[in-house]
């Protein structure tokens, strides 16, 4: 399964990068799967661990701010995995050629 | 907390509303507070308990089809309770009028 | 065709009603048909006049506020009008009972 | 201006490379930047030339199905250009290392 989120802090300032460089240790630490992307977080595993890494990163960053918007879109297909190279690979066989990722 | 969530299958046919009535028996089921909208249901809880029921209404979709999209959106802060109905009394207290809802 | 939006300020403290409000007036002016739930609010109408109506809206904030999070979900369903009455009908015809909205 | 947008045809098979290479040639052909990751396309440009091309990929996927759901967020802060490539560094310079991408 794979999830898209992103945590962001809001009145806590502009930037955001000290609260996703947390995010990211938290997943790091999980030894799931991931990409960064400038939009959020990719992750890949089974549903219960992909949630419990995202709710600890939820947790985290409500702890350093007084209000947190998370955003969570989940794409879960039965019988794939990788799913995080092969959704990439699956457009670039279709257009015949590379794309930027 | 606050937690907007929509579970929409892929690939089994057009129409959704049967899954969004699983749903919806999944949330009035929890006790938990609710409102159903065009594009989605808001619960109202501490996070483990509204992340809980929106988990059961992702995993009885899946069991139910083959691909499924998941969106949550959780805007937690803290020392508010009984958001889902403070929000939209907020904006019309600001507007000095009440609103469509 | 149904979109729900939400313009969240980033950086510009914790409370978002004010700007809120300032979406809901230019929903209004536009004769839309819209519903404002706890987590944003619902319009009906095309494409262009939908995609018109939150552009404005997220330059009004835009224009108030250094960084702005815009979030916008589209259900185009072809041949179907007053969706946003009968997406929830729908829900109550399956489970045989009003639910809350 | 950051936007990240995803584009899914709803009951028109489980398959979704499809219309996703699709809007990839719409991207491409405008010559904005952007960035495939497996949830989605970020692209960078002014928040009118974005939602233009972003209005054109679900223009061309509701012309091939019945039904369709696009999410769109939208990161705009004033000032900053080359988002695209900046906040990723951003975060890599907090971690002191490089992360996945």
């Amino acid at each position: 399964m794979l999830a898209e989120f992103s945590v962001v802090p809001i009145g806590a300032g502009e930037s955001v990068s000290a609260y996703v460089s947390e995010c990211i240790r938290i997943v790091e630490a999980s030894g799931l799967e991931y990409r960064l992307n400038p939009m959020g977080t990719v992750i890949e595993g089974d549903f219960d661990e992909v949630m419990a890494v995202i709710s600890t990163c939820h947790k985290r960053v409500t702890d350093m701010c007084d209000r947190v918007l998370t955003t969570i879109r989940i794409d879960d297909r039965k019988g794939v995995v990788s799913a995080i190279a092969s959704k990439i690979e699956s457009v670039e066989t279709k257009m015949g050629k590379k794309v930027k990722k």
